[in-house]
């Protein structure tokens, strides 16, 4: 039974689908029903913490545990999970019900696509990143030996089933790093939103019902992006904003900055770079900085063990970049991002140089 | 340039698509132009068979030879297929280019419908089999482990590329495989194709342009089905006539009946369990079994080898089955295929036990 708010609905070329609210995991999933034909994927972690509520709603015959990491992520783990999904008796009429964060979003996604060439899932997104951003948007993404989600397909669910109480019991850390999209969702949204949030944000603590009013104003406006172009080859585009230079961080530093975290320094560089440009005043991003770095400060000092070439290299890696020419979203400020494509070596690395170079002299870092 | 027949097209959910004929191998992949981000899959035995046609057409560099088995098309042997396409530098706005039968068809579909969640494909479809049936219907079947074809996809080409000249050079083994889906879709079709189809394989030899003919008379039946039911939820089940029973009995002898053959004893079977429960004549039987004996004949002798207990196993497994209650298609007479339940125990296993018999005791049987 939904307790928070009325569910609505996404719309997608594979079907629509519909976005409801729930006050516990356990109500979660036992809303789906006890058909025999459902197996449920389920973080080891999250059914570890929530035992408890999770007690009956989960057939331990037809219940497989995954551990969360890039390497469960990949092509080469998947032959096992489908072989025991098979064994576990799952049908072209069954339903997968997963229960995680992004990675296990992806992992389900991707097996629910290619199972009796595609069959029904749900979701129970348990991360405040997967709840606010990557619940709805049908992009699954696998490794594949050493390359990073190159492999995937958009398949959606029919259900997204939220959880937003479960998000006061995430480790800060995580809730930090999970806000780093709902800024961006923000950003892109326009001035008035992101004011508010940052507002919202400065609280001197952070409520559960805040968490989930900003859960639904972030789906609120991914939506708007993806239903207007669900496969990416538009205006979808401008959701990575951040990303390109964000993942060169996150993989200079072997992921010791969370994607979160990352993306904020990514915005944060994209805006650098624009200014330099002549795009925005050099003032937007001086206020910009000043309102996001509280959230990017505990790992300010983690960009240190980044090396120059590697955060080069990621970005030529980068699998919408070839050779020197960089596409990547640019603004022109609230709400007014754009894709460019940038010199490397003209515009982008003395920006880059520069930003490392003051993030990391900052003086009261450790 | 195609030679021999206008192109048509086939619609689908995913874009439509087009169907053309050329004059040899290395002439379809030449039309497809020299793109610097096209990349090849070829059957390693079609590469060297055709050697002098595909001399030039082929860049060394970014050609992958696949060896056609069932054991390359599994899902733990694709990955590095995809380390090696990534490799060789496939771009999401490149095309993948594939040449071969059937089971080239298989991992070059899923390929391209998971890199980059969906890149362009061509297909040059290269046996009897792939060309007169598996080529249009945008499904591909992809082996896990012990479990057969169970993952898969939907996703079509950009462009079908035929070359009915090659058909030719086929051992006629494989096309007398192939003639079972060609004989299978005028079934289908009705009464006077299906005659027309047996009166015209009954001349002393089978020319070239008379397997180009029929090729475009099963794409033309096949068409019809998957145009109304692309994505196989009902209509489209009917293709499905002969393959409940074919499968087991391909299984049951460790595939030493090849699948076409397969079908047309299926068929068979089908038509036998519906004429025992009065949906045709036993003359409509009597009149099939010897229209089609001299194509199964070769094989004939090789149900012997299958273990009964082994072919009701695999119809059991059959991933539309569960328990005693048999999905199949029986018939009500050409053209008039249905899809049924039947009871596995009372209605299946005695005429099996009967057919085979039959088949087995044939006198003039070696």
């Amino acid at each position: 039974v939904p307790v928070t708010s009325p569910a609505f609905t996404v719309r997608s070329g594979a079907g629509d689908y519909s976005v409801e609210e729930f006050g516990s995991i356990g109500a979660a999933i036992r809303s789906v029903g006890a058909g025999s034909r459902s197996v449920y994927l389920v973080d080891e972690t999250v059914a570890s913490l929530h035992a408890a509520d999770l007690a009956g709603a989960l057939p331990a015959e037809r219940t497989l545990l995954v551990e969360a990491s890039e390497t469960a992520k990949s092509l080469e783990a998947l032959s096992p999970l489908v072989c025991r999904l098979l064994e576990m008796g799952i049908r072209r009429d069954g339903t997968l019900i997963v229960v995680g964060g992004g990675t296990l979003q992806d992992i389900g996604c991707f097996l629910a696509s290619i199972l009796f060439r595609g069959i029904a899932w749900e979701l129970v997104p348990t991360t405040l990143l997967a709840q606010a951003d990557s619940c709805i948007g049908s992009k699954s993404s696998i490794n594949v030996g050493a390359y990073k989600n190159q492999v995937g397909t958009f398949y959606p669910p029919r259900r997204v089933l939220l959880t937003p109480a479960v998000l006061a019991t995430l480790p800060w850390d995580e809730t930090r790093s999970g806000l780093g999209e709902v800024i961006k969702l923000q950003l892109l949204a326009g001035e008035g939103g992101f004011r508010e949030l940052m507002a919202d944000l400065e609280r001197s603590s952070i409520e559960p019902s805040l968490l989930a009013r900003w859960v639904r104003r972030s789906l609120e406006v991914k939506k708007t992006f993806i239903e207007t172009d669900e496969y990416d080859q538009g205006i979808r585009n401008l959701l990575n904003y951040g990303h390109t230079f964000g993942h060169a961080y996150e993989s200079a530093t072997h992921y010791a900055i969370p994607h979160g975290i990352a993306v904020i320094l990514g915005m944060l560089t994209a805006t650098r770079i624009s200014a330099s440009k002549g795009f925005v005043p050099r003032d937007h991003y001086r206020e910009l900085r000043a309102m996001l770095q509280p959230w990017y400060r505990p790992y300010q000092a983690r960009l240190r063990g980044a090396r120059r070439d590697e955060i080069f290299r990621a970005i030529r890696m980068d699998k919408k970049n070839s050779s020197n020419a960089i596409n990547c979203i640019l603004t022109r400020g609230f709400g007014r991002m754009e894709k460019c494509t940038v010199d490397l070596e003209a515009e982008v690395v003395p920006v880059i140089d520069d930003f490392i170079a003051d993030e990391t002299t900052d003086p009261d870092l450790s």
